[in-house]
């Protein structure tokens, strides 16, 4: 494929995120970070579409797998999300508390996640084994309050997701759904050619209340990682404090097996603008761009009737399957609009000038590989099929690339130190041990993201803080 | 048409709309509300996905008319909220407080409505007439402390719904696009089939801060009215105190000209369950409901393989187009399934026996006129879109009948009185006095919901408190 003919790592993004992703967050109508309210931000016609086309995908294919769709209140009584010991601690810092106008004594807990809030309502649907399994999920916001420095769509205190929680009967049948929920979030990744590390969390780093966490961290330009989706196992750790019990089928009574899995959409939504986007703005995957196609005219003088004409009937032909756009604004020239429908994210263009309409073709500009083709009106649909099936496909394998080119062994501290202070991702050897992951998170600038999940790497050196025999090859990053 | 055949004012719901209600929201996986917070409730998978589509559907609209879709800040600052005296009049009793974990001078609120948090915003975004118009929409919920009684979907404290909020740059404009949002509403609830009172509100019944509000008021079986939206014109009045200001075409400056309309999903939810749904349980119109389809096989001894054989071959057949179900389960009666299914609200209904598997027939069992009709196999497709589109047509001709015969034109305030109290909504005179409002409200038992929108009436008699000359033909009733 020709996926590597583009990783442009002398482009802006790689130069000055920053700076890149702010700009554009406005100038591509993603989002206004202007809002008076620290960590709460606006999402504009663009963001907006993406995240609930995203969405729509993701409830799909949980759909497609049992999980029924489902609206549990913003709030948590403080008794019941005081229940589970470990899962409190991790919260509790970060949770904003709701008064009736400050009334004393009606106090309730805005959902930093929703344990809290369906459990208690589990426990009362929950009687046998035909109740299970119980596969359930939420689009919505959480809140938290990120004690860090926010960042828009990276780190905000108002996050749009989607949150499924599942009840088993068995803690095998728990693993096969674990094996699920992370296909599902693969497929939704992957299908938005972003490229992932899949890791399984160090024991230290999981989610509050879990016996194990998977994470999908995404690469950014700027060498962070962004965690995009987790999937927890949570044994029987909650159903034990929110009474989750049912009947087997040999009679006794037993604690469901629990899951939980969310997916942030504005991550997401920045990890398509920041593995896609070019120096123009962010290039939107056709499945989930809210413009697929533009449209512009190129008319020449004496000419222009012809071209409008031609140009109107293409719109035509596209616009029955595609999310089209013709731009026939006369007081802005044709390499305005150009830039113009860039920044908006659009990924195919078609150039219709006069040549264009006396041939009956099209120039189509795909933005992928800023590849311009010329196409015959007969076969422009069967074109832009092949295209907007390859695009993701292209992403996808140039977006693992710059996964692939940003990673660097390191046996010693100090090269790994030099490496996250390059922009890179650290792979290296580990004991296991909490002092060296201290150490490792001191010297090196960077916090360990676990091992590979999907793959089993063997250590290929002592742990690279203590030279002890190493028990896992982890990830060093730093991270939103 | 044949809508006319059911309007089944013995059924269940018309002799106590209550208890029917409340059984059937749990039985049909509409809402639990069992949850341990007043006035919040979980939406189950059926009543969600009713919501959602309701939801879709009314966004293409808005999208087509050019509303774009954004989301802002679930929070805003005090200082915002109390801007507009009277908007703040209107809520301040009813909004909860938000804190940083008790944390003194972190102090937000949660949106009862979103002017005070998306006009700081649009203030910022318009400059120039060339900005103008500004349509915005944004699905999400809204949290109001009803002090009231709560109901489930119909008043609940954590409000699931949509707004729209727009600019514009003459009243002539702002006028203009009442009309349309009106439309749009129209347009929605009427493909659902709900029929509904268009009242323009009295004066001292408009939105806190506009200049004047126009509502739909659905019937409900128990009399009482159901508003599922509503629109208002703002005027300068929020824009004066926001700083939304533009430059004309001709070099001045001025205040934009206002509109904000909403549309509750889980009233619009609460109106298909009750003006549609029959002693089994909600009827949902075939474009929202969850599953549009039941195909259940009727398996004869010594004829089970044919029978489950041919099934498949339908279900095959209407999946490719429709949410349908194929129940083969084996230890269930076909009557319960008939049961389930209309319990779970699905509209049509395929039976299929011996007879059906050797004539290659299907016994199809639409639930709207609750007619059996035989279709041969190669004519299913064909039946099925023809009842499809017909159903919700049906719907609302039955719908807008119901609401006729609910209707009664009364003459004085006792007459009035007993109207209310036999379930009835009253249509009278009125002056326009707000001293003869009182008295009304006092001594009929219901409010003045306002006059027709969209149709001059004429009066026809003095005021029905006072007796002087009537400005209005108003309707009274009692309402959710």
């Amino acid at each position: 494929m020709t996926g590597d003919r583009i990783i442009a790592t002398e482009s802006k993004k790689f130069k000055n995120f920053t700076d890149w992703f702010d700009e554009l967050l406005l100038n591509s109508r993603i989002a206004d970070s202007r809002y008076p309210v620290k960590g709460f931000i606006v999402y504009l016609e663009n963001g907006k579409y993406v995240m609930d086309r995203v969405s729509r995908k993701l409830e799909e294919k949980l759909e497609r797998d049992g999980h029924k769709p489902m609206l549990f209140p913003l709030v948590a009584t403080e008794e019941n999300f005081g229940k589970e010991a470990e899962h409190i601690k991790g919260f509790r810092q970060e949770v904003f508390t709701i008064t009736r106008g400050g009334e004393e004594g009606y106090q309730l807990i805005l959902r930093p996640t929703s344990e809290t809030i369906m459990y208690p309502m589990f426990s009362i649907w929950i009687k046998s084994y035909a109740d299970l399994p119980l596969k359930v999920h939420q689009s919505c916001e959480i809140y938290r309050y990120e004690t860090k420095a926010t960042r828009p769509l990276l780190r905000v205190r108002e996050i749009p997701w989607n949150e499924a929680h599942t009840v088993h009967e068995s803690s095998e049948d728990a693993e096969r759904q674990f094996r699920a929920a992370i296909n599902i979030y693969r497929e939704v990744l992957e299908e938005l050619g972003i490229a992932f590390l899949l890791l399984k969390r160090p024991d230290f780093d999981k989610f509050a209340g879990a016996e194990y966490s998977v994470a999908f961290d995404a690469w950014n330009p700027d060498g962070k990682v962004n965690q995009v989706a987790t999937v927890h196992n949570l044994g029987t750790n909650f159903s034990r404090v929110f009474d989750i019990t049912f009947e087997r089928r040999d009679g006794g009574k037993e604690y469901g097996w629990q899951l939980c899995y969310g997916m942030g959409f504005s991550r997401v939504l920045a990890a398509i603008i920041a593995q896609h986007g070019d120096d123009v703005g962010p290039c939107f995957p056709p499945e989930v761009a809210p413009t697929q196609i533009a449209i512009i005219p190129i008319p020449f003088k004496g000419r222009e009737e012809d071209v409008i004409k031609y140009s109107r009937e293409i719109f035509e032909i596209v616009r029955e399957k595609y999310r089209a756009v013709l731009d026939d604004r006369k007081d802005v020239t044709p390499g305005e609009k150009f830039y113009h429908w860039e920044r908006m994210g659009v990924p195919i263009r078609l150039e219709i000038g006069p040549r264009e309409a006396e041939s009956r073709t099209i120039t189509l500009m795909r933005r992928d590989l800023r590849e311009r083709t010329i196409v015959s009106i007969g076969d422009l649909l069967e074109t832009l099929k092949k295209i907007v099936e390859e695009m993701p496909k292209i992403f996808l394998e140039r977006s693992r690339q710059a996964l692939q080119s940003m990673i660097v062994d390191c046996y010693t501290l100090s090269e790994a130190a030099e490496a996250i202070e390059n922009r890179k991702i650290v792979r290296a050897c580990w004991c296991g041990s909490i002092e060296c992951a201290e150490i490792i998170k001191e010297r090196v600038g960077g916090e360990i993201r676990g091992h590979r999940y999907d793959i089993q790497e063997e250590p290929f050196s002592g742990c690279i803080s203590c030279g002890k025999k190493s028990s896992y090859v982890i990830y060093i990053a730093r991270a939103y």
